[in-house]
């Protein structure tokens, strides 16, 4: 078969995920005519950093999914694949799926992004809420709008810390989810309910480090502080969670915190399947490459996104955001293209057009190249305009268009469901 | 107590189950300043009618579910419970919660919609699908959808049965489900898949009676078959399902029909809690009502919707449709007004506006009041307006009229996810 293929010069390639970097680059091979097959445990691409208005009924789940096979059908060298990869055959180059299907490459792009790393704190996998997936998404918002449904039919729960909302890590998912829920609470459920009001419930941030926003100027990480503050959420720097249970966490600091909900933001791990494969890997698992993002023995293998530990200019991994898994993938792309060429890979050189967190309505920082900072109502536009660019489709952009300028108006956003969504494993 | 409040002159009303029945008298009584509890064990109301939509990945969930503590939230003597009622107690005029909660009443109305009746059919409750639910209809999505994903993995399933979809029932929920299913894999999912063809997956209708759509005009019922024979759905009438298997049916004639998909719409029945009461019921366990719609022996009990068998013009009960439901709650709610001015209450007379039945891209059916009959685009676009404006809140009205239009434009339908949804009791 190997043989038959090279005579028609057909150059096979496997794509393990379809994230930001996974789809990125099977659009790139795709319209080079490659023959790629994109392998995905679902069947929809996740917009991840729209999930946390998931978790807070800004937005439908709809409206941050896309159909992979809609996404790449004008391509037709492209053939999807939903099923879960088991391991990769390094040496005999092959993805092997769980139902047993073997998957021949020729070049393959490792882009499996990452699942919650709960750094072995007690009670956290089964107690906390992670918010990585899209179900982890719906399940968190199924979850917040029952505790008040509880509270209201026993107001004295409130008193137990059922209407108290308890985020592990204060990054950019921590305060983009602090924030929308203090309005959730403030402003869109403020008058649903009889016996309890809703702008008492509380929400508190806990961040290991001296600031929120780390990855961010400290001038935008004070007005981030200062805006959480005002919007009357809690922020505890400088402290970590040692335990939680389903009513309570317990901080390093002795402290203990009457919650119902603890939401756990506080970091990422490489995904399952990496840590079965005869790789280098650093301490969070994150898979260790090449300048040109090959793995280290096998040129025709390329990692990218959360799973690989790319290093940025400064030699530290580059972050695990949606960026540098776009920039990875184009890159792994092109450098599988310069191989079926015969010419040498190039390093990945990765572009940092900066960082954004909208903390809520009219709120946001922006870092931008050649120093640019932004914040307030300017960021927040910054923010909403280049969300709706990299969402996939008009008609999706479109449609969260119009549900933000709703959501903004009327103060009603809409899917406030209780739906039951079954917890998927990692 | 009850002196007290008599003394008081405060009417306490209990409205169980926030369907179009429950909604619309919580509606009437909130505006003349009852106080009621409206009680449901969602926290969200479904809009039934479009519920086929969600299954076909034409809308999202949250386009036709709203939040009820939103809609009644006008309304400052309403008050809201979620929670399952588990008896009433009819003596005492007491409704009691799973939780052990009693909600004390002066009057109530019974509003608790239906379930899935399988009438016994061997197999059907394991292995059919149901669609009468929000839920019911995510997971018919996410089954429908796996379908095409597991034939694609291993075509040689498709001679199984994979690719056909039999829906036992050819009522109006049928009609429209098997019209968008068609649509669906001819139009939408198109060139999404490289090893199999979606036009070849096989949508079947099976129909007891003689013809489709029993309750509307001959000339509209052959208007329904001769279009979806038109767009390739597979119709058999005079017969009956007699098991279901997750690999096949057996129909009553004997013939077997190969399916991994067996949805029921053939027919509802009164929810549990009717039948632990003790009152007079119909052999479909609809509750046998006087006909002012109280309860015989009970002039301060109310029964409304699927769950009464109030009756039409005809003698026969009226069907288990929205229009009744909305004329039924609306009725009881002003019988009750009435009682607490000493008046005495009226007979409920039911308007009949007539039926539509979509059955896919501008073709639709319509029988209207004094003889109109409507059929093709016209029906289609009468269709497309009513169900926009009985649906609830402006937001919702617009965001479905934009997938509406998006869909037919582009035929590019949008929340084609399979995401993990557990199944709820009834």
């Amino acid at each position: 078969v190997r043989l038959r293929r090279s005579l028609e010069s057909v150059h096979k390639v496997v794509v393990v995920g379809a994230g930001f970097g996974g789809l990125k680059a099977a659009n790139v091979l795709g319209s080079s005519g490659v023959e790629v097959t994109l392998v995905d445990r679902h069947n929809y691409k996740t917009f991840q950093p729209l999930l946390y208005q998931i978790a807070t009924a800004g937005l439908d789940p709809g409206d941050v999914a896309h159909t992979i096979r809609r996404i790449v059908r004008e391509h037709p060298s492209v053939e999807v694949v939903q099923g879960d990869v088991e391991s990769v055959d390094l040496t005999g180059c092959a993805a092997v799926l769980a139902d047993g299907r073997s998957l021949p490459y020729d070049s393959a792009i490792l882009a499996t992004g990452a699942t919650t790393h709960y750094f072995g704190v007690p009670g956290a996998r089964e107690h906390a809420f992670p918010l990585y997936t899209l179900t982890d998404a719906m399940r968190l918002r199924a979850h917040v709008l029952s505790c008040f449904e509880r509270a209201e039919a026993d107001p004295g729960l409130v008193a137990t810390g059922l209407l108290r909302f308890v985020l592990v890590g204060g990054g950019a998912t921590g305060v983009e989810t602090a924030g929308a829920l203090a309005e959730l609470f403030d402003m869109v459920m403020a008058g649903d309910f009889r016996r309890i009001d809703t702008s008492q419930a509380e929400v508190v941030v806990v961040e290991a480090l001296e600031s929120l926003l780390s990855a961010f100027s400290p001038p935008s990480r004070r007005h981030a502080l200062e805006t959480l503050h005002d919007r009357g959420v809690a922020v505890r720097l400088g402290e970590t969670v040692s335990s939680i249970a389903p009513d309570h966490v317990i901080l390093r600091s002795g402290d203990r915190i009457e919650t119902a909900t603890t939401i756990w933001t506080a970091g990422v791990q490489a995904a399952s399947l990496p840590g079965r494969l005869d790789v280098d890997r650093t301490p969070a698992g994150r898979i260790v490459v090449n300048p040109d993002l090959s793995l280290p023995g096998h040129p025709e293998m390329f990692v990218v996104g959360d799973v690989a530990a790319a290093g940025g200019s400064d030699g530290r991994p580059l972050p695990q955001l949606a960026q540098p898994a776009i920039q990875g993938g184009r890159h792994a792309a092109r450098q599988i293209l310069r191989r079926t060429r015969g010419e040498p890979t190039r390093p990945f050189r990765y572009r940092n057009f900066g960082n954004m967190a909208t903390i809520g309505r009219r709120a946001a920082v922006a870092d931008l190249p050649f120093g640019i900072r932004l914040r307030g109502t300017i960021a927040w536009l910054a923010w909403l305009f280049l969300h709706l660019l990299y969402l996939i489709g008009f008609r999706r952009r479109l449609q969260v268009l119009a549900a933000w300028a709703w959501n903004y108006v009327a103060w009603d956003w809409g899917p406030r469901l209780v739906t039951p969504v079954e917890r998927e494993d990692d």
